[in-house]
């Protein structure tokens, strides 16, 4: 500890992180040269302007986010410390869920701010998104293996907040080897994952409450899944004895995966390779209709500056999929766009069906599962909103 | 429909409703000499400034929300209409549920405004909480009889809204009779209602999920649960394997409720007869400790005036929860206040915790069950907030 760099707040900027907050950004940090000569994600000791202990929290002196906090003054952080962590979030998950798929670390909410990690039974899908969780990724990764002796731990490092923080795009096998799709369970369905050509990280477990939600008004329906990605929620419903499913997305991978994982279940999917909005108006042309349409898009808004027009998007969406919903049919719209809040995408959504002229109710506000929980002062991180309406 | 009475909206007044808003407020009514004395209920035609038609609605010249829309003008409005839209909302919840215990109608979301219907197996109870809905209570009762053949249907209208209404307060069987506890079954216990003793419509359905969810963390653990009623929480974890149940109200018949519940499923649960903030006050003092506990208190804001005392409420209590719960222990922390939104209650109890000094992450946001939807362009009725958090 003592040979730790400090670092100092300007004055009046330490009350955030006293009352527990895990971020200082850049403006309220000294920046004198000694701190901006600090190696990006090096271990420091947060101090008040008078020079009152604060933190232990590793730094990056280019990045808005500068300095992420890891714990009390003083924390010695080891191969110890991150076993620590991470056999809390073990635990938690061991708690809520029967089996091994789940995310295991959610960043900050998880006390290891900017680490992600994804389970898939034996093998571990790992994306450090801050200099300082790349520092420390050796023993991160010895701490997982210590803990979960994985057969594979892939490290999914292609986000673009790397860029950010200076880090490489990577992609690898860092432990062990992964030379076949790695099985996942989900709503009593499996699926079959090609971790090194999945999105992010391969698997979104975050809707795995919602699919089930909305699985259980599949039985005997027609069910449209728009944007479905590797069939999660196209799978749950034809298990739930949809009489007739169809999964549409533009991407060739996804149609190939759709289809592997209905044949590895049993189950009938129609996966159909298209871009959604043509296939929208092309179905509102047949004069279509569906009793459960999902609509469950990639983020819309990229940055800030995208948040108006995002909106406009998710609106637009909910005007051309309103038409193929059934009177009394299910339509399930969400966003994972942070700059998106709840009111805001649920004022476009319900935008979008006024200009389709139907009326309905919401069933069901939700948001990602408990597996992504969320730190309390940092509820915008709450990316994930999902409304399941019934429409008239 | 020609001699039904016509309401003209004031100029531009006329977009919220032809927007799928079901209320027009007093003030956005030509309030002459002729729509003064109309009959308090009574169905009227809806126009825009110009005489063009807008809705049809039930009207009230003394309140507020003067007129509520019941359908497109001209609109039919006999025990045909009131049975279709009942029809509706039985068939919603029979999609939903297993078993006839839930929220039959939740009012403006399912299309009847004022509303509520509560279903006990074959035992109903219904608030009718605006005059137009009261006025029409023989065609709804009687549509209800033709659908369900219910034993009974309680009528309670005791709610404080009737008398803004102009209604008199009145709890009675209106049809059939109750002369024993009525059986409801959730989350796989059973539980005796006293109807004619209960609060509001005797159970509250609206937690049934959120009781699942928190119960999943009971097994082999100590529960406290405060503000009990007849045992909702308490019984879901002592069904789900805890090791010890405490369930904590003021209310002698809460305390009678939950050891006859309690009894009824073979469960144990140490009902204690208290007023929570000094039975928190005392454990604290005890440095008792438990791995979840439950704070579902009544409402603490009963009216707009009351906001910033009400949240202050809120924050007190996650404040005295907070020492409660064990390290890795749950906190599960509801407000059923209509004036506390998600933000502001959030607020409240995050600046509690960092009172107690205690961490932690949101596991779930969370509000009412499905089968009591949400109009969309009423979003403010969704009263119920439930925030789970993990504390370390």
């Amino acid at each position: 500890m003592t040979d730790r760099p400090k670092l100092r707040l300007l004055p009046r900027h330490e009350a955030r992180v006293r009352g527990g907050h895990p971020w200082v950004f850049s403006n309220e940090i000294a920046m004198d040269v000694a701190a901006r000569a600090l190696p990006p994600g090096g271990l420091v000791e947060l101090e008040d302007a008078r020079g009152a202990p604060l933190a232990t929290a590793y730094f990056n002196p280019r990045t808005l986010i500068a300095a992420r906090v890891l714990g009390a003054p003083g924390t010695v952080v080891d191969r110890a410390f991150w076993h620590e962590r991470l056999a809390a979030a073990l635990h938690l998950r061991e708690r809520m869920f029967d089996k091994p798929f789940y995310r295991l670390v959610h960043a900050e909410a998880d006390r290891l701010p900017a680490l992600i990690v994804d389970r898939m039974g034996d093998v571990l899908s790992v994306q450090a998104n801050a200099a300082g969780i790349d520092a420390a990724l050796d023993d991160i990764l010895g701490a997982l293996t210590d803990l979960l002796k994985p057969r594979a731990i892939l490290l999914r490092n292609d986000s673009p907040v790397r860029e950010l923080e200076g880090l490489p795009q990577e992609t690898r096998v860092a432990h062990g080897t992964i030379d076949a799709p790695v099985e996942i369970e989900e709503n009593g369905c499996k699926f079959l994952l090609d971790l090194r050509d999945g999105q992010k990280t391969g698997w979104f477990y975050d809707q795995r409450a919602n699919r089930a939600f909305v699985a259980g008004f599949a039985k005997n329906a027609r069910v449209l899944d728009l944007y479905a990605y590797a069939g999660g929620f196209a799978l749950a419903a034809a298990k739930a004895g949809a009489r007739e499913v169809i999964a549409v997305d533009r991407s060739a991978g996804a149609i190939e995966a759709i289809n592997a994982n209905a044949a590895a279940n049993g189950l009938k999917v129609d996966a159909v390779k298209a871009e959604v909005f043509a296939d929208l108006e092309r179905r509102i042309g047949l004069n279509e209709t569906y009793d459960v349409v999902i609509v469950d898009p990639p983020a819309f808004i990229k940055s800030k500056k995208e948040t108006a027009s995002g909106l406009r998007g998710y609106a637009k969406l909910a005007k051309l999929a309103a038409p193929l919903v059934a009177p009394g049919g299910i339509l399930f719209t969400a966003s994972c766009s942070h700059h998106a809040d709840l009111v805001n995408f649920a004022h476009a959504i319900t935008h979008g069906l006024g200009q389709a002229k139907r009326s309905g109710r919401v069933l069901q506000t939700s948001g990602a599962g408990p597996d992504h929980p969320v730190h309390p002062l940092l509820p915008e991180s709450a990316y994930l909103k999902a409304l399941t309406f019934q429409l008239d």
